[in-house]
């Protein structure tokens, strides 16, 4: 006989919720369980629409609104390193949750199913996503394959990604190339250095435009992003007694999301013109739409200042399929993945104060 | 019962001789058969004191020279390459060995040991030197342990390495400097960069100085060395999305031998300045003592226009223990340890004559 999934008590205390949710592993690959007792608990809802794909979770009213948004989290975690269960430190409004997924992203994730299941009747019709694999390589990625998939799942009007961003708004995200500068030479003995031609001696000049590299900060949509372009690699050498005969640089540009990918690429030719350039990973960026009305009514609702995003974080999936999209989730992202990962439980109720009233149309 | 060593005729054709030796293989660790009728060959010849160390062997001749000569020549190989036993192209003066140790250095040995053999009353006493493990780590060099050891073996006015210089005389050795240039630096997220101080960016500055560096070219005792500053390494970067907080850039200095290993330091660490910098290997160049006389007695009896040498090689291992010291052998350096390793039997035969006329005192 085979327990059931473990009973979420999706109305009780979110700050109590996040607690139990994180102490139910979920490292990437292994959500099954947290995915099944999220599927369970969802069901228990006749306003909401459950579907299952593999490891995610789709819950949807269908109330006919005039416009739909997407409120989506991830259920994975990155490896526990001895910091569960949960540790409490602290009471009541003060209290702080320390452990593995208290930043990225059970907060977060709590207050989507606290929500879900207390918000029967949102001002927007709601698709709540719960998916798998967001800490490990992007294909294995769940928001990318419903994008794939099933991209009407994702269908809507406006997108709010529940990541840690301490509870503002962190519109878009900046895309990121990454490409290898290779500088060549001719191989000779060291003693007569005179007869070759020395790879890493032709590399001062990459170096040197980097370092005269001035990084632009470009207003988009109302969102100042600082760009930036950053040797993150260099490699040449084949012997101590060896003039070099190839130098690698290997370069990271975090540009902003008025640049597509081929705009971010051709810049950096650009940079590097004369040098051969090989462009080995790309992540498009993302547009904070905060232009947009279903945009704008979130942020009046949520308050704050939004700010732009500068990491790459799957925003850009809802760039990619049209829907604008921002971060807006409890929690430090500059705590994500340390052991000492922690979250107030603050920040986890003021995310779900802010939502709740713009999904009820009570703001500010 | 166990074979005795084999047989050399010491008083054939040098030629000859070379392909016989060239044909007992003596890969580095692997000279006893080599040593072993070198040793039992030498002991055949009245005029010479012969001693083993290891698998060394040295055989003096004591007429009670007003000056003493120490030639040296090792008896190991890098390893085989299929090239061995010795193919014989063409014939007579125009025939060539091809074959391992045909260049480094059993050309070399061959002339040594006909010469020991068939001239029993030099001008000059001589200390005929044949040593192990010159192709490997210098812990392990055979001319280095007897001039630990043994000193008084290889005490001397004058010395010649008969490695392969072409049967031209080259003199003394550069020095060699190996350093690690260190630039610090402070990690942060490459989409955080201002967050961080790349220390890829800041080798920009090691670069140029390496690019801007003006090689000296350097005349001592008669001969101008020409120096070289050259990265032969470079080193950077701990993931594509991480500001890199250390990059190392390992920097080779060939240098005349005007200085000693000290000089050579401060000149490099006076080149980075403001850089931290770390001594990772250091040999000592030797002077080519042209202005000795026995020296000069040598360069006028084989003739020819005395170069540098470049390279490092055992000849500084002689001007350690004070002794001058000259490369002189046959055989076309280049072509050391490559696969397709071939020499005249013109330049061995060059090489043999030319040092008969020197220790016969029948010099032109």
């Amino acid at each position: 006989m085979t327990a059931g999934p473990v009973a979420l008590d999706l109305e009780s205390d979110v700050v109590e919720l996040t607690r139990t949710i994180c102490d139910i592993p979920s490292v990437s690959g292994s959500e099954a369980p947290l995915a099944d007792a999220v599927e369970s608990a969802l069901r228990g809802y006749g306003h909401l629409d459950v579907l299952r794909d593999g490891d995610a979770v789709v819950a949807r009213t269908s109330l006919g609104r005039a416009s739909r948004v997407v409120i989506a989290g991830h259920l994975d975690t990155v490896p526990i390193a001895s910091n569960l269960p949960v540790r409490v430190v602290g009471s009541g409004a003060d209290a702080v949750l320390h452990g593995r997924g208290t930043v990225d992203m059970k907060g977060g994730v709590a207050v989507q199913l606290h929500l879900a299941a207390t918000v029967p009747a949102p001002v927007h019709d709601v698709t709540w996503v719960f998916y798998d694999n967001e800490e490990v390589e992007a294909v294995r990625n769940g928001l990318g394959r419903l994008a794939r998939e099933r991209p009407e799942l994702l269908a809507g009007d406006f997108a709010v990604l529940c990541e840690p961003s301490n509870a503002a708004v962190e519109g878009g995200c900046q895309g990121t190339l990454r490409v290898e500068v290779s500088v060549p030479g001719v191989a000779a003995h060291s003693a007569r250095s005179w007869k070759g031609v020395n790879a890493i001696h032709g590399a001062a000049e990459v170096l040197q435009r980097l370092v005269a590299y001035e990084a632009a900060e470009v207003p988009v949509d109302g969102l100042v992003y600082r760009e930036g372009l950053n040797a993150v690699g260099v490699r040449g050498g084949i012997a101590g007694n060896v003039i070099p005969d190839s130098c690698v640089v290997t370069v990271n540009y975090r540009f902003a999301p008025d640049k597509s990918l081929a705009d971010a690429e051709a810049h950096v030719r650009s940079v590097f013109s004369g040098f051969a350039l090989e462009v080995v990973d790309a992540s498009p960026a993302a547009r904070p739409g905060l232009d947009r009305p279903a945009a704008a009514a979130f942020v009046r609702a949520v308050g704050g200042e939004p700010k732009p995003k500068f990491g790459w974080t799957d925003v850009a999936r809802f760039a990619e399929i049209g829907v604008p999209a921002v971060n807006f989730g409890p929690g430090d992202p500059e705590l994500a993945h340390t052991d000492d990962e922690h979250c107030p439980a603050s920040s986890i109720t003021a995310c779900e104060r802010a939502l709740r009233a713009w999904l009820t149309g009570r703001a500010g």
